[in-house]
């Protein structure tokens, strides 16, 4: 039954944002590259995707960025409010000197066009593209990476990328490897016990006509709602996040209407009423995982969700794979694949370097999108600290921005006024 | 068995800080004042006392300044600190632009010192003191104030004030005048379930020199350590105020010296070692009260913690009283004493323009002070927000303190970046 594919020097495993990206990437640098789904079909579930420019900066490297712009939206403003009162808290200019200092633009965009972007840049770059295909396994053979296949089939590779997402298959094999001594790493998601709804609604002349050009921000306690434009101004996208009492209680019925509906009944009347544009049909559990610094087993690696899954309220997650990327495609270049051709001796250093240049910053990330998102929920004294805090930020203060936005080099101050631990910091936050 | 006394103008009940004040006001108006205290002597218990430039400016009017200055201590700076990891969050320089525009300066003083002070210019001034009375009762007739004592003796006077304290006996009558149809006020003292052990000792050359010269507060998760020097600096002055679990569980015999140490177990070594410095023989209960608007039952008024008991994270107790027998003296020179002799009949109209004019604002310090108590012991996010917050103000910033320790009239921002409601305020904080 088992039957040994063509050989190819890069499988990617993941047909999501990550693995196109990776597969672009690589693809981008002359390997000879064979992209795999489990799904019968690409494509890509839920809403908008936020992408700040550390993201765009790599569509604008891949001559990408012209085509989201077609279809995408760039905000003006970034504007954060409590909930509670509607009281704007603090904001961000994106356009003009954000844009000048980040090199790139803050683009809103339908998940399912930024997926359809990549994909047809991985169709004309010629990235070999197949659905229905499941891999369970990974193993490494004389400097060669063997991937087993549920249907038995087997693919041989120089290297493979495990970009199988937030409930990877893959990881199992790169974090029983990191494993030290007795201790077992206990690397299963971690529930934040949140729900979020999601819904697109076209605009129209009854549409509230507030912020409509602004990705908004409402802060309320357990509980936010965002609100941006896509499609050219056409549609109005919504996201509601609320802590789910039956989630956390376990439940294998959770996150209903009634605890929608409950969870902001103390808002003002704008978030309530933007309730409505909500798609009541799915809730998403909102999941990350805790950062691990080995992303490696032999020559599979992973990147994207499957090395780095995290929650959302950084907007980070498409963004981080595409910078995840950008550096794989730094790493392989002029190494991996020099003017003379393939030097394949070269993988194992390659991909050490990518991880190496990554785990860091991403485990950054994970961490501050946590403790940023605890910073959005939160009542009584908290509220009125993190209020205060943000209101006395003014637009175009970057101290909160640069580490995440900026370009590298960029001189981003390594200490400041917020050279406090950074597993403790809010550095790098939307305010 | 009952004795009328001679009667006087003025009958003051409660020879603590306000009762003194108030005293020494209405005397400096010409009025004959009698003051009684339960205790058979004066004096006054505690360690150290903050008098901010509002309380510094009316010893000034007193001619009582430079008295406080000769014993007292103008401490450089008043800086807070994270108690876990002894980082400064922000400093306020309390000399030059500080001193300034608040027109007195920041003077740290023994309580017992500051209650001799107004004792002895009581005696001057030709208040008549008297101990070992307990008023037990006031009631007013045909515009006259008796004042019934526990041994049966009835004073008479124009008017009693009320200053004996936060246990206030002359204050049930006052709140039961402002009791509303059936609903039943209550006006209990309000536990915070925080205890205080508190310590002078003799600054040696053993004594860390550290902030010595400064007011210094750490802050940590439930609980908080103050230190600054005394008596021209020759004594340190410690209190350490944090969350008893027995007293919240309503334990008799709470908050004892394990509590004490558990409590700092996380915080820095200077915090630990400054705990040697208190006397654990005496642990204060943490009290306040709900404001309320009336204070008059009448022709008795209260004052100082028998009006507005409050928590002493701003430091504003004593200045408060200080405070309140400023406004009484305003409100009575003029009017009840005018050139012509006391005018009985103004009184009414005094009092309730003292009232008038304190009650909202001893209302705000009340409930800020709770407050900003609060965001002093938070961990968590909340922590991070806190000192995010406080490092994010620069030394020299007014904004927080404008309000509370600004002259009148001195243009105080009537809103601003601090334009919140007022319970929800930090406003005023030491921040």
């Amino acid at each position: 039954m088992s039957e040994r594919k063509p050989s190819t020097e890069v499988l990617v495993v993941g047909g999501g944002m990550a693995g196109l990206a990776g597969a672009l990437a690589l693809r981008a640098n002359g390997a000879e590259v064979t992209l795999v789904e489990r799904a019968p079909e690409f494509g890509e579930v839920g809403a908008g995707l936020q992408m700040a420019p550390n993201a765009s900066r790599v569509l604008k490297r891949w001559g990408l960025l012209e085509k989201a712009l077609e279809i995408g939206v760039r905000p003006k403003h970034l504007v954060f409010r409590d909930a509670l009162t509607g009281e704007e808290l603090t904001r961000q200019t994106l356009g003009g000197e954000f844009e000048e200092r980040y090199g790139a633009p803050y683009v809103v965009i339908h998940r399912s066009d930024l997926h359809r972007i990549l994909l047809e840049a991985c169709q004309e770059a010629g990235v070999r593209l197949v659905n229905d295909v499941v891999v369970e396994k990974v193993e490494t053979v004389n400097a060669r990476a063997l991937a087993h296949t549920s249907s038995g089939d087997v693919y041989a590779a120089d290297v493979v990328i495990g970009a199988d997402g937030l409930k990877s298959t893959l990881r199992a094999a790169v974090v029983q490897d990191s494993r030290v001594q007795d201790r077992t790493i206990q690397d299963s998601p971690v529930s934040s016990s949140y729900v979020a709804y999601r819904g697109t609604v076209p605009i129209t002349a009854e549409t509230p006509a507030a912020d409509l050009e602004d990705v908004v921000v409402y802060l309320g306690p357990d509980c936010h709602l965002v609100q941006y434009p896509l499609r050219k101004g056409e549609l109005l996208n919504t996201v509601a996040v609320f802590k789910s009492p039956s989630f956390e209680r376990g439940e294998e019925q959770y996150g209903g209407v009634d605890e929608l509906e409950a969870a902001y009944k103390d808002c003002v009347p704008a978030v309530q009423l933007a309730l409505r544009n909500l798609a009541t049909s799915i809730r998403w559990p909102m999941y990350d995982r805790d950062p691990i610094e080995n992303w490696i087993d032999g020559r599979l690696v992973l990147m994207g969700d499957a090395a780095h899954p995290m929650l959302q309220y950084l907007a980070q997650g498409a963004c981080q794979a595409l910078e995840d990327a950008a550096v794989l495609q730094d790493s392989t270049v002029g190494s991996v694949f020099t003017d003379d051709g393939v030097d394949t001796g070269a993988w194992d250093r390659a991909i050490g370097d990518f991880n190496s240049a990554r785990a860091a910053r991403t485990a950054r990330v994970q961490r501050t999108a946590r403790i940023w998102g605890e910073s959005w929920h939160v009542s009584g004294v908290a509220r009125i600290l993190r209020n205060l805090l943000f209101k006395s930020r003014k637009d175009g203060d970057f101290q909160y921005n640069d580490w995440l936005y900026g370009q590298e080099g960029d001189g981003v101050p390594a200490a400041g006024p917020l050279a406090v631990p950074r597993t403790e910091s809010l550095a790098g936050t939307h305010a």
